[in-house]
């Protein structure tokens, strides 16, 4: 049985995505953010960042909602969402898994909360807003670009859980001036991967959808 | 024979002390930042994002540096560098891996390069400056609680490629105002790390030092 410690739409719905992909047997357990609770006690003893997600499967506590999508695919490689170990296929969905977490996310995530380095000066705000999303922007045409040489998925025409992490990604940026889904290749990976039964119901049971509040 | 394209002290040093550890046979191509020639029409057929490192393994090209770590160690499993594919061990590494390229990496490459972000407003560069380089000093505290608790090393008793990834950093960081050393842990760790024959070699041939310049 996994656990995993999620808040609606944040980094756990790529795993969540791979758990329903995989059938595995897990249960959700919410970190109230409207509380603060990423940041209680309880939670940093899981998760000393106080980020969300963290997966809890028996005794073992795992961090990152990358190390937790490849933990999951290497625990269940019959639900083929990750080329085997040790193979090229394998290196390039590493190196895409890598990208999104450490340029696409990172980005995103300087555009949601520029605080987290402008404080409260209003005006270096404004320009880190900016900054974040123009380069959130480029990476998406990087992605762009791949995909009309080499779709529909980022290994081509198998899908993987790099997709997954990239509708996470992409659900994301849905307010940027220019969505990722303004993008005709990612907005083709994108319906193939948002219409399928196990993405279906990880939204359903976050209780997201694609709509912008 | 591996090709490693890396420019002195880049995110290729990692995978350089990876390939002295493994006794690989490569070679180091020089990309020369001095003349901007990661973004050249070269050097973007082999990295479309025009960063460093590239790895080239016969026909295979592979970017982003924590991928060309995870390539490099499943490829060399005797060498020891990363635990066995499949256990906890192994997911507690990718964790490590994945949060240091997401998180440390990333807030010391904008503490290194604001102007990416913040363009050439003096006063949004500063701002970014110093609030990069409070969340990277965050990031390092985390590391610093986790290594009095569970070190030496990142795994414990058992070095791996992730202490490798953390010296890369930590070298970055070295004109921080509390640089990485500064704290009693991660300084044994690099002490231990930058001691090994391999490690030296990798400088050596990078012509780097621990020196601030």
């Amino acid at each position: 049985m996994y656990q995993l410690h999620y808040f609606p739409g944040n980094a756990n719905a790529a795993p969540h995505m791979v758990l329903e992909e995989i059938k595995a047997d897990y249960e959700l357990c919410l970190v109230d953010r409207t509380k603060n609770a990423q940041k209680s006690p309880e939670y940093l003893k899981l998760n000393p960042n106080g980020r969300i997600p963290t997966l809890v499967h028996g005794q073992f506590i795992l961090n990152e909602a990358a190390a937790i999508v490849l933990y999951l695919v290497d625990n269940h490689p019959d639900a083929g969402l990750a080329p085997k170990v040790g193979t090229p296929e394998r290196a390039r969905f590493n190196q895409w898994l890598i990208f999104l977490t450490n340029s696409l996310q990172e980005e995103l995530m300087i555009w949601q909360y520029p605080e987290r380095l402008a404080g409260d000066d209003q005006a270096a705000l404004d320009v880190v807003k900016r900054g974040s999303e123009r380069r959130a922007g480029a990476f998406l045409d990087v992605i762009e670009e791949h995909l009309e040489k080499n779709g529909p998925f980022l290994l081509g025409n198998k899908l993987s859980a790099a997709d997954f992490y990239l509708a996470m990604l992409a659900r994301w940026g849905r307010p940027m001036t220019r969505p990722p889904r303004s993008r005709p290749h990612i907005a083709n990976l994108l319906d193939r991967v948002t219409a399928l039964p196990s993405v279906r119901r990880a939204y359903e049971r976050e209780g997201i959808t694609d709509e912008i509040c």
